[in-house]
């Protein structure tokens, strides 16, 4: 599987990390050829020519933090701005962000969900957390300083790695339904993976825990970045011999387990079979895909 | 491979986290049965009769927030305390502590780190990023809830994922040398996975920042969790067709093609070779260990 097939991967920006801790160019890039993302509260905006707009560092609330992003294939510099309106927001994707989405092509949707993970998380994180201070942003927005001199804490953009996994018994696929989901929508079962596991280790646990199903031979698949707030998902492919269901109703709505014609007619389109497919936004869409494939 | 060979996995001990979540049934488990793992600072302790030491609640600093770690083959409620003395503290590991940790049991070193890593979390985040209020301990430990009505913050455990990767060209292996490493040491390249990419634009983008090497065909090898403080490191490999380094020095000392035949001398455990070898309890250790077994 290329990483283009998935949703939020293949920016075409250079992160040029080596700018971001070199002040003197960094300042140097700052100028009035630069691009900002413009951005609607955390949506994208979409240029009236179609794809992400961008607009100049004038464009900026005077107030707002600059986040570099990288550089552009012609070499400009390319940034986001926090701006005090974002401050402490908790912004869920909604509808209709998925719709304005939508619109952006592979390479672009993935340099937006990249720029919106950071902008978030600046957004939700103005004070240390070793000691309460207020903190400020550095390095052209990969780190975040505490102002407290006795402290001095660095704190670095956060990305939690979840697991997300199809389990195969028999032939059938287990798929479950979380409450947030849509009417019949049926997807891969996901979890946090917490300290002190494996990514094998925490595809076994939250299969176990939310299914009640004993899994073994985890392999993984794929991954991918999701921008709200900022996960790394891990998908993975695992096998079992015990079809048995103990569903953790705190969890899930429902998990069943769905035959390679039922999952195949899903992932069609078509809305009329056993269940509705995930989106191919999903990395379950990928996964499911990726089974009928083998 | 499977996981128990790999340091910090294969913990004994069951997570429970329906408990969590229940503070009935936590309370109830919080009673004179319940074992409290040793700590000395953010070390082990070694019992007498070998292995982790574990007391009772009453060993706890009566101050001390306990972490709920889940529940012994006995059945018996397992906890770790974060006393008033960690807080604030940083503890990088120390010679001294890769000695008391390789005494353990490999399911006892994954109880261990899984522990610290989440001890050494809470003291180090008693404040609410979003606003600079106090924290207080919430859901057996896997959760710190903001003390602000205003706020309601929700902070989780944090585990950041690392990329660390060998990259094979031509049947020579590219191993770098970071400023940190003893003599002669020679590992995998490595860095932390960014907002905004997968895993395998992760493994690309660190090899040519360090070492100027384009590559293609990335796999997933293996995966730890390593309590230092608390990453999930993600092993892979990736294959490049030329061999032109260009080294970043801020990130590396040296980085080099090491032949199949110096690889192999070099996991022998021998000194005399081209470079030394990482230790056993590295990731890396376990992915040249994988590519001499292709
Ligand atoms: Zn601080
Ligand atoms: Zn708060």
């Amino acid at each position: 599987m290329t990483a283009s097939t998935i949703a939020f991967s293949g920016s075409a920006l250079d992160r040029a990390d080596h700018i971001r801790a070199n002040s003197e160019k960094l300042a140097e890039l700052t100028n009035w050829r630069a691009r900002l993302l413009k951005l609607d509260g955390l949506a994208p905006v979409i240029a009236p020519e179609g794809g992400l707009e961008w607009g100049t560092l004038a464009d900026a609330d005077p107030a707002a933090e600059l986040v570099f992003l990288g550089l552009s294939a012609e070499g400009r510099a390319c940034f986001a701005a926090v701006s005090p309106a974002l401050i402490g927001s908790v912004a869920p994707p909604s509808p209709a962000l998925w719709q304005v989405m939508s619109l952006l092509a592979p390479d672009e949707l993935a340099t937006y969900g990249g720029a919106k993970a950071l902008v978030d998380w600046h957004a939700r994180h103005r004070f240390c957390a070793r000691c309460g201070s207020a903190t400020v942003l550095a390095k052209g927005g990969w780190q975040r300083n505490c102002t407290n001199g006795a402290c001095k804490g660095e704190h670095f953009p956060r990305v939690d790695p979840v697991t997300i996994m199809t389990v195969e018994c028999d032939g059938t696929l287990l798929l479950g339904r979380q409450p947030r989901f849509p009417p019949r929508r049926f997807s891969a079962l996901a979890g946090f993976v917490e300290p002190g596991e494996t990514i094998e280790e925490a595809v076994a646990r939250e299969v176990h825990e939310e299914a009640g199903v004993r899994v073994r031979d985890v392999t993984y698949v794929c991954s991918q970045p999701w921008p709200f707030p900022s996960s790394l998902m891990i998908a993975c492919h695992a096998h079992a011999d015990d079809p048995a269901l103990t569903i953790d109703e705190t969890e899930l709505d429902d998990a069943r387990w769905f035959s390679r014609a039922e999952v195949a007619h899903a992932m069609s389109g078509a809305e009329d079979g056993a269940f509705i497919a995930p989106p191919p936004f999903a990395v379950a869409h990928h996964l499911l895909k990726w089974w009928l494939e083998q």
